[in-house]
């Protein structure tokens, strides 16, 4: 059930998802700066400028506003990093540098305007035990594994040289794009961000196949 | 004014500064779990089973008691990490490899439940402009700027490659040991730490002179 608005299709949606779409957005955004823990149906209530009650319907507790948050910012990760990522050539370089810039890209872009939502809650809930951290480790272990696959398919496709090895780089490609995310924000330093390109490209160009 | 218990050289503090200590020290593990939005007198007193009106009396707002808490967090990370590596050694290539290895240790020990307090701290306050913020980023630029130092310091003793700009590897071990931390802490995984071992070791034996 699509409308088509200004060429492009649109996804037709009910009263209630639309509204619950927009807490999401917001939620999301306010994360970034607030913390998860900062979110509650009467902050929400404030933000979207809907009454109290109605955000609680939507969403019943803090608890499930905060994971139906943590999805949405899924789904904005997968919308702006991984699915343009993976559209990008063949598995294997092509696209671990993809992932790689289009990370640093949403971060640049201040998508969200606290940075990496994910980099902020897993500083936020790493110590704290619980549904909300599972959710945000299941889903930052996606992303590190998804580094590896692309890595691992470099190797198979002799991009990158056999001695690489695919946990690893994933490992340091992941930490150095998190730990830009956090320089980068706390600074309000776009340098960072070029910094990071460097480090990667020479990181990347270390493991080609032609360097060993 | 020195008292020496079991051997050790100990500082006699008036009861006004022991108060102020042990409330300081359970605010800054509190903070990296909870985060230092989380601190309040009222949070406070009830860790310390102090009363409230006695927290209140030593820091008199939320925020003198935040920013006091980043100071003693400051003070430990010093002891902790930077001045056991600076008294190894000379300036340079030895002294990064012991800042670097000072704080994979400090990650690894939790020395604070959830990890690099300053990594927490800049991850929760990037985004909101303030004096603890400026503080924070204060302190977390020296940090930089003593890694940053070091580099120079091993290029001017001929022990890394005149090719080497301090400024960048500096930013890329900052960033790795941020990442390393987060990734850490979330997964409550201590293979990470051995990974960035393994990266900092290998990004340094790169810039070696012998290696140019």
């Amino acid at each position: 059930m699509t409308a088509t608005v200004g060429g492009a299709p649109r996804q037709r949606r009910a009263p209630g998802e639309r509204s619950r779409a927009r807490v999401l957005d917001q939620a999301a955004r306010l994360a970034t700066i607030e913390g998860l823990e900062g979110l509650s149906v009467g902050r929400l209530a404030k933000a979207t400028r809907m009454p109290k009650s109605s955000v609680y319907v939507l969403f019943g507790s803090k608890e499930e506003l905060q994971l139906a948050t943590v999805d949405a910012a899924r789904t904005s990760f997968l919308e702006e990093v991984v699915q343009p990522a993976l559209g990008t050539g063949q598995p294997g370089l092509a696209r671990l540098r993809a992932l790689c810039e289009g990370y640093l890209s949403y971060v640049e872009r201040r998508v969200f305007p606290g940075g990496c939502f994910f980099v902020a809650a897993s500083a936020e809930l790493g110590a704290r035990p619980g549904r909300l951290r599972d959710r945000v480790a299941t889903y930052q272990q996606q992303w590190r594994d998804l580094l590896q696959a692309q890595a691992q398919a470099g190797v198979d496709a002799g991009e990158l040289r056999t001695s690489c090895d695919p946990a690893q780089l994933a490992f340091e490609l992941g930490a150095i794009l998190a730990g830009t995310d956090i320089i980068s924000v706390l600074h309000d330093d776009q340098g960072a961000v070029e910094r990071a390109r460097r480090a990667i490209g020479d990181r990347l160009a270390r493991e080609r196949r032609d360097n060993s």
